[in-house]
């Protein structure tokens, strides 16, 4: 059981959010923020890295934003769902956009098939915390 | 002149957001970052800290999400509008009730009203650059 | 395979560092900053919150901490033992500081014996990674 | 007068450092950070990026470290000079690291010359911020 998952179950409040869907959410987001930034600088190794510009730029915002979202989705206290929602969209449209990118490479190197693995994952991650908030 | 507003001068491309614009929201995005670090930090050593708890935890998500808000507008390369627009909206989301929570306490604590201020002029900066890119 | 696993055997370039070593570093310091962001939020959720005061400090500088130092160690391509060294340091300073405390907690808390429990595996994260590099 | 010290000025406990230096450091500290974030995208938009490879790492890596040591000057409650001390000395080598990169490209292109600016004037805060904890 991830360290998420223990730290819900042991909020000293009664939750508002589904422990289950919240931690596999935090999981998801923390492992795509890593992804991310990982995959930015094997971008940045590669032979041809003018090809890898917008790649790498997708990947730093996705990185940034998936960070910010972890902890803001593993914070409970004083829940405030006006900030969640839009935060978890922005979350999902930076996902969709960097994994749309990494797609685009994923034939030639198997460091952007495996970010945008991740940027799937955390997509569905988000699109399911935000149907349960709806 | 701020280091944002040069470095956007020197942008080696030509860029797709108003550079005026731009680096006021980023100042703006900046000094609200540290404002609600501070501020959570000074709510924590309140005397009568379980006042202040909501205080803390919308500070603790204004910060990150406005210091991750830094790190995207930063960037000019590749810019991508799918991603901007919904951060921005957080951001905004973020400010507006960060600054409300921080205004109720102002009266009482002086740390509280300067947050709620820093807040305010990062509101109105994120509305702003959302009215350019609309 | 986690994915930073995967992402460091996928870099196109010759590594520095062993690349199990740094995987697991990594794993343990994504997980260690969650933990603690999480912590903190039990702790401001606890009803004699004051008494958690120093608890919450720690944790919100070993989040931050730690985020960075996944970041630092998720970039190979032009590596700087010059910073990565004393960064190490200052992580594994954190996870100690932050651990001690946590640890105090820990019969009364069920969150804070998680955190603990994942700054001590951080910690030794830190020590296993600092000795390869020293 | 920045937020920081006015911050600072209204923090309700006694503080344990000189609340100038400590302002000055944070308000270098947040520009460094932006600086070298919006420098790595500049040197991305380069027509010759590869030049820059190195530059763009330890831009990376220096926004991030400065962004955290923003976030640990900011908090004064349960100030731990343990934890304090070696992240200082971990911002400092990295602003010694990427402003003597900066400097290199600094004759060819201006946003360098602007963030080697930005790191050196950070480096000098961190120096005499170290000194008063010495």
């Amino acid at each position: 059981m991830s360290y998420a998952m223990q730290l819900l179950d042991s909020y000293p409040r009664t939750a508002d959010l589904d422990a289950g869907v919240l931690a596999s959410t935090i999981d998801a987001l923390s492992d795509c923020a890593q992804a991310c930034t990982a995959d930015a600088d094997d971008d940045l190794s590669e032979l041809d890295v003018s090809a890898m510009v917008k790649c790498i730029r997708l990947c730093l915002d996705c990185a940034d934003i998936c960070t910010t979202t972890v902890a803001v989705t593993s914070r409970q206290t004083e829940y405030d769902v006006g900030v969640l929602g839009p935060l978890l969209e922005a979350c999902l449209a930076s996902c969709v956009s960097c994994g749309n990118e990494c797609e685009r490479h994923a034939m030639m190197h198997e460091h952007c098939r495996v970010c945008a693995e991740a940027c799937r994952r955390c997509e569905r991650a988000c699109r399911n915390l935000l149907a349960t908030i709806a």
